[in-house]
């Protein structure tokens, strides 16, 4: 049963968890860390946390959530490792998966069981803990990757600690996670962030940016999400990335050369099929979908 | 001053013109034409028309609006031409527009000048009469390219009838405007036209569209856009098009480059920039961006 909990990083994802926790058991004790002071006073505001909290008193918590960009959580281990109670349990909050394992082997060593590793599928562009909201991972799915290392009681305890803020907790392999994760979400991130900075550093960009309407509001908004947080999972999930935007860039470059001969019928069938699988995915009909697990 | 209006094509965009005309002015008597007569029932039945009409009545209308896939617009205008009375103007709403006039051109002759090409910055993936919405072009931009042929009756009338919709209209050069919506608007719909055929045709595409999330649905939204529209416009754009496709293509390529590299300061600059670029565009500030104008 959890009592005190510490949230190690109050930005949208950590404030979000602390505060729909607190709905859930307003008993619990939560601490919060953070390397910005104004977070910290933020997420004290809005209810998040109790109070600000060291490494030390985290350590002893019953469940400590890393809800920082990934490529700080070695510092963050290594901080806790010493202070690592027998009973806690750490869970992250970390868009890519292996790394994030591979690094608490490192830093957690003999401990490393007490890690589990746990992805939420929620999160917004806009970040900070006066973003956060109660209902962010209500419904949503928490990607969780158990080790060899982990023993039933940590994973059931990040289990529960997903299920007490509404999600729902779905077990994938680390590497099936970042390869599935770097085709549907950082891809689309990447691709993004290139559309954007490609119209903007035109000569007639502000002429451009005049006529951008709702397509391409809602074709960039992952544009505007953290570039410290992306580029750490871009470089986090290099060779998964990388293979993603090599496919993507081969479908891109036939369907600039169906363009380029004038195929009606090519670029037809191709948009087609694309509106049908949009369309099948929307109303839930994955079963039409290939499955090579069958 | 309008009293008769015909809709050629009452889809999402001619049932939503004839649905704001009427409620701007109750007094409007409009009439539809469309080759499925599925959405002549559905357009009457909402209100959008009074009566299904011929090519005949159309001609004689104070206003003839196009709202039809433009590489269907030469075998309406051929339809028009020999009926289309002193009066008329003619106005359409599509998305290409260098295309359109030079239809317009050839099929009216010495009638080219009563028609004002224009185009409605506003569309939603959904597409039939019962998507139509009244509010559908209120504060919207409308594009008007002016064209040596019109005289300033023909152009003020097209003019107030996208007024009458809420509409603010802006006139721009042909040539301006199909560079500048290959870039905002056709090319992000290819890119997402790619990115779901790319992922739907994997082997474990089931297992990719079960994690798809927000962000996915949002970027991908336009591709379910309809395939017909969407391939005319690519091919009637085709030049502008291809040159917006290259340029992505390389500043996507230039991505891909850096991440190989794992240069984590150029995918940090390159994203900061695009993330820049787009809040300064959603809070208004187009005047930090390049003008080529000035």
């Amino acid at each position: 049963m959890l009592r005190h909990v510490a949230i190690v990083g109050v930005g949208l994802i950590g404030s979000s968890f602390a505060l729909a926790a607190k709905r859930s058991d307003p008993a619990l004790s939560i601490i919060g860390l953070d390397k910005c002071a104004t977070s910290l006073n933020q997420a004290r505001e809005r209810g998040a946390i109790d109070s600000v909290g060291t490494f030390e008193q985290a350590g002893s918590a019953d469940l400590i959530l890393l809800a920082i960009p990934v490529r700080q959580m070695a510092v963050a281990l290594e901080r806790l490792a010493p202070c690592l109670a027998d009973h806690a349990v750490i869970i992250d909050a970390g868009s890519t998966k292996q790394d994030v394992m591979a690094v608490a082997r490192t830093t957690l060593g003999m401990r490393a069981g007490q890690f589990v590793a746990t992805h939420p599928i929620a999160g917004r562009e806009r970040h900070g803990p006066m973003a956060a909201d109660e209902s962010l991972f209500q419904g949503k799915n928490v990607v969780l990757c158990a080790s060899p290392a982990n023993n039933a009681a940590a994973v059931s305890t990040a289990r529960e600690a997903w299920q007490l803020v509404g999600a729902n907790v779905v077990e994938m392999a680390a590497a099936a996670h970042d390869s599935v994760f770097a085709a549907v979400s950082h891809l689309p991130h990447m691709l993004a962030f290139a559309l954007v900075d490609e119209l903007a550093s035109r000569p007639n960009a502000k002429l451009l940016f005049e006529h951008a309407a709702s397509g391409f509001r809602d074709f960039t908004r992952i544009a505007s999400s953290s570039p410290e947080m992306w580029r750490d999972i871009a470089l986090n999930n290099r060779p998964a990335l990388l293979a993603e935007l090599d496919a993507y860039l081969g479908k891109a470059k036939e369907l600039r050369d169906l363009l380029a001969a004038a195929d009606d019928a090519g670029l037809f069938a191709l948009m087609l099929r694309a509106r049908d699988a949009r369309e099948r995915w929307l109303s839930g009909q994955l079963d039409q979908f290939n499955d090579d697990t069958k």
